[in-house]
């Protein structure tokens, strides 16, 4: 099944009947010439808000395809708690792009994008990587589209609101405990990974007294985008 | 650090006293255009068979670069127990390069690629995969280098030598238990993850005959290589 994706949708809205939408330039490209929908075709569409919606296509066009929504439902599968992975983009930006999509399959809530004291100048394309999650999340035939931040400097992201449960993937002394021993399930979750220059040990120190623990991700050097898809798998493999 | 690797190195040699090996093309490539080496310079290989060797650069060559060898080291950090994955490749080449290039990191002992009942026709090039797997291995400072195998049918890897723990990744039913359930830890493993459209009855059936358990990966739908990834992810987190 092939899932369709529009930010507008809502539940009250769908209660109160059947409505009209219009799928993006890009959707109905998608529909028309590579799933060759019709008009009168029932197709399934996601907020990114965890709700599935019922829709007839009123007009397949393939810059405007119209969709007549009658239907809401609750994705009722067992999501995680939330999980923020704040991240450090690598140089490379096809690394930071795989990463994203990766993990919106895997399950993630927030990723944020952070420029730390030893960041290489990145390239990052916003709007790509948005366009990347949601063709993750359609293809995961998931509910929930991630929250995308980018370009947060560290010392701010430590004034954001993050939830309680917070751990920093950092390896200086070797003596820090596996995130297997620390990590509690059931409990809403951010984590940091530095740069491929790591963390300063200023950056470390100020996430310490903001009530972050250091944590190893294991025996081996990984790469920035490796250590975060573990991270991610590691999370959801814990809630499951 | 930088690792180089040279597959006919080995401790009896080193144990005998210094002797020359010659870098490959690209090593040598590598070691004087990207890292500058010079005759004199030390630097550490490994044979991608669980060893570290030191070496002295006798001569810096872009195409054959000569090192002495003089001694070796057992890699004593603790690897997980043996993992093998047979994956059926994706459609396309560069999902399924990633996926080799970051199990490598993250740790697997054995990949094979499989060709299923159901498996689109692949442009598979073991060179380019080998490669990879080289530079994964020296990126995150191993020392084994994973065995590829490429291209095995099926009922043909039924009847290779397999690990006794066998998992098949597989969600027909919905009442497959999670493999978090199942896996035991401190035993050798294999892991088979079927194709875009999934391994047919026939096989999922053939694989039960042969000792294999079905077993999911959670409740969202996982491109192949996402769920090859998983799978390596939880294993290396559950024997780390």
């Amino acid at each position: 099944m092939q899932l369709f994706y529009h930010p507008d949708l809502s539940p009250e809205l769908a209660a109160g009947g059947s409505y009209p939408v219009t799928l993006s330039d890009a959707e109905s490209l998608h529909a028309t010439k590579a799933l060759r929908i019709r008009n009168g075709d029932a197709i399934v569409l996601t907020d990114g808000k965890g709700y599935f919606y019922n829709g007839i296509i009123e007009h397949a066009d393939s810059r405007a395809t119209l969709v007549m929504v009658d239907s809401a439902s609750k994705d009722e599968r067992p999501y995680s708690p939330s999980l923020t992975l704040a991240i450090a983009p690598t140089k490379n930006p096809d690394r930071i792009e795989w990463l994203v999509e990766k993990i919106t399959e895997l399950g993630v809530a927030n990723i944020i994008l952070i420029r730390c004291e030893h960041s290489e100048k990145d390239r990052l394309n916003l709007d790509r990587l948005n366009r990347l999650l949601v063709a993750a999340m359609k293809q995961s035939n998931r509910s929930m589209l991630p929250a995308l931040q980018g370009n947060i400097a560290f010392t701010e992201l430590m004034n954001e609101p993050l939830p309680e449960q917070r751990f920093i993937a950092w390896c200086e002394t070797g003596n820090e405990e596996h995130i297997k021993n620390l990590l509690k399930p059931g409990k809403d979750t951010v984590i940091l990974i530095g740069p491929e220059g790591d963390f300063s040990s200023e950056e470390v120190n100020l996430a310490m007294r903001n009530g972050f623990t250091p944590v190893s991700l294991g025996n081996f050097r990984l790469r920035t985008e490796t250590a975060g898809l573990m991270a991610v798998t590691f999370f959801n493999v814990i809630n499951s």
